[in-house]
């Protein structure tokens, strides 16, 4: 048999600890499906006297990840550690200096230095694997890379953060509002450190940016995306939404067009009896839609121990087989800088305004949109007790800028309570 | 640049034209990705003289894919002519006896003899890949033997071909009976020229001994499969299983367990809001399984000629980027012969059956399912003007063997009109 193929992880956090106990349990399996054994010779973490619930007697400890990185003793540097700078890019550079492949579940790192890792990657001809960077368990960078390489990607489309996917559906379910499960969910451990990395829609940006790259065969650009998160979704939008047949997603969107790059990750109503108007609590789901294949959707677990290791070893074993690999499917030197799109394809839009409850406050509203040359689909007013009054309105199709012209043009009316929610309607 | 990978395709029906679209109009896509320049040099088919929509002229024409197969300007043998044996299976053992690899469609020939060319490919360092043998489009054997390559896998199922499928869905939603359908799906060409392949479950059994063999590091029993067509449904068991909140569907299920190996292809009543169960048209469904990963559903076309094509030049471009793998996942050597499980889990039934109008016909039935040990969840006989009275029984859980044992009594008793409809309920 070959040698044995020696990782060093950084990181012993729930993920961490569940590649431990893959390693631990399957050491024949992986032995009988990679031709090779795969041991883990080192690891590091913050506390090395934290009891993690596996024993790690047998593994040689680091203090610091940069030193783990580069042992002579290890083949695979799987970093685990999370954080886009500081210790977990200083080991990846170090590790890849000094000769390790990597394999990561890293989406803020990549999505910010990607571009740079993979180019020191390749000049080394050495592979970055990211499989549990994206949608945890579920194989979709290994799908797109390689399963659909011989296609033009047209779309990807995605609902990739569990928490906020559990946060609005949570709030159809049950009629709780935002802010009573976004406490739930920090009790509950479902958040980052800054949860503004789940709700505002960042961690998932991150994850668009990724595949994204991959897709259209362009530089990683996280800053392109038009990001916004679900922060300021109400529980009577989610029922507004419902009532007309949708469901409120946190939905990344990228496609390439004439117009450039479109990236998009934005609360949307996407049809209730569609797939991923159906998904429900923390389960991804990622469309992938190519010249050739037409339309495949891939759901799993975005998150949890076992399916994020299992991402983590699904990549151990492909480096274990030998294959190679550029970082995002094609040399990064060959990835283009692609312009961001002006302007998104034209939608409707669901806007819910709170007006103040004056004369002719209505007509303004009508007004201004018309005159920004978007036509009313539907409008309702409910009634009210308090000194402002809840408006409905969906549009036909129109662009973001003329939207945004609108909204700009209400501000100055001084007939709004407060800045109104504007969602755009995906038909997909 | 690395010297171009010459493919040699036997077979230009829909998925071979395909092919050769996708190479010509994705040279530069296929290039950028892989690395490698992707030409065709040679071509064989049946009739030379056919249009074919697609210019050929530039390609070498071979009468006899055995010579394709071994031509020395071939450097992967494209096999897109089906059939499991005849000169399908002579063309591939001859490219593998030229050092070829081979990239194939072809579920019959693999689920037959895959082990004998699995030990041939392998004794000779060679590849047999075969996304495009099982749900067309799906990069399932991928997400399966290399992206779920940490899992003990626990279960596979699926409904894995589009043709019956098609069928179940329109009974539904029109009201038509199966044989008007089965006619229709004859006439728009979505038939096997053998429609046994398709409505017997045949073709479907193929892609599920397929899975099962890397699934559970298991020979490819084909003939272990308990297998059941559609032949026998009728629009009244649709309808009964919608009023139950059930869909009917053509359901492959595979799954290891101290019994055995379980590997079973038959129409199964599933909840009707699964995602099995929302599965419509020629769509295909696969849910993998696994220790680590929990579950994962992949969603897309299940056939057609880009799809299709998808998937064999996904595998061409893992051959061009030097991927290499065991053809199941872990070397044909290592594979095990599993003993077929002797008797499936317990599970509800559904029964259909005619009682000729006798008095205490319905009691002799409910008799011998209850000496069977079999309880009955929901019984119904509805009326009727003909002499034979349609009854409908759900039982608790069962085991098939005593439930074939109970069908067995009844068929000794002379009150049935005709033998009963058993349908197993997949709560899944």
């Amino acid at each position: 048999m070959t040698k044995s193929l020696r990782l060093g992880i950084a990181g012993l956090g729930t993920v961490g600890i569940g590649v431990v106990r893959i390693v631990r349990q399957q050491a024949s399996l992986l032995t009988a499906r990679t031709g090779r054994e795969i041991v883990i010779t080192a690891v590091s973490a913050r506390d090395r006297t934290k009891d993690r619930g596996v024993n790690l007697a047998n593994y040689a400890w680091e203090n610091d990840p940069v030193a783990l990185a580069t042992r002579d003793d290890v083949d695979i540097f799987v970093e685990l550690m999370g954080g886009a700078d500081g210790p977990a890019k200083a080991a990846t550079e170090a590790a890849l200096a000094a000769g390790k492949d990597v394999v990561t579940a890293n989406k803020a790192m990549l999505a910010l230095h990607g571009q740079a890792l993979a180019e020191m990657a390749e000049a080394a001809g050495l592979m970055i694997r990211f499989e549990a960077a994206v949608a945890g368990g579920i194989p979709v960078i290994k799908a797109l890379t390689e399963g659909l390489a011989a296609n033009q990607i047209t779309r990807v489309m995605g609902v990739m953060n569990g928490t906020c996917n559990y946060i609005l559906t949570r709030m159809e379910a049950d009629g709780l509002g935002y802010n009573a499960l976004f406490e739930e969910a920090a009790k509950l451990g479902y958040l980052e450190a800054d949860p503004n990395l789940d709700v505002g829609g960042i961690d998932a940006g991150h994850k668009l940016a990724l595949l994204s790259s991959i897709a259209f065969g362009t530089k990683v650009n996280f800053n392109g995306i038009e990001l916004e998160g679900i922060q300021r979704i109400e529980l009577e939008d989610i029922r507004h939404a419902a009532d007309m047949g949708y469901r409120i997603k946190l939905l990344g969107l990228a496609q390439q067009s004439a117009r450039g790059l479109e990236q998009r990750m934005q609360p949307c109503l996407v049809p209730a009896n569609s797939p991923l108007g159906q998904l429900e609590g923390g389960t991804n789901m990622v469309v992938i839609e190519g010249d050739a294949v037409e339309q495949i959707v891939l759901r799993g677990p975005g998150a949890g121990q076992g399916p994020t290791a299992s991402a983590v070893m699904g990549d151990v074993c492909d480096l274990a087989r030998g294959l190679h690999l550029p970082v995002f499917g094609q040399p990064a030197k060959t990835l283009k800088q692609a312009p961001a799109a002006s302007t998104g394809l034209p939608a409707p839009y669901y806007l819910r305004m709170a007006l103040l409850d004056k004369p002719g406050a209505l007509a303004k509203i009508a007004t201004i949109l018309g005159e920004a040359g978007i036509s009313i689909d539907r409008m309702r007013q409910y009634s009210h007790s308090d000194p402002t009054a809840p408006v409905l309105i969906v549009t036909h199709k129109t662009t973001r800028a003329a939207l945004d012209e609108a909204l700009q043009a209400m501000d100055g009316t001084e007939v709004m309570a407060s800045a109104p929610v504007a969602l755009r309607i995906e038909h997909i």
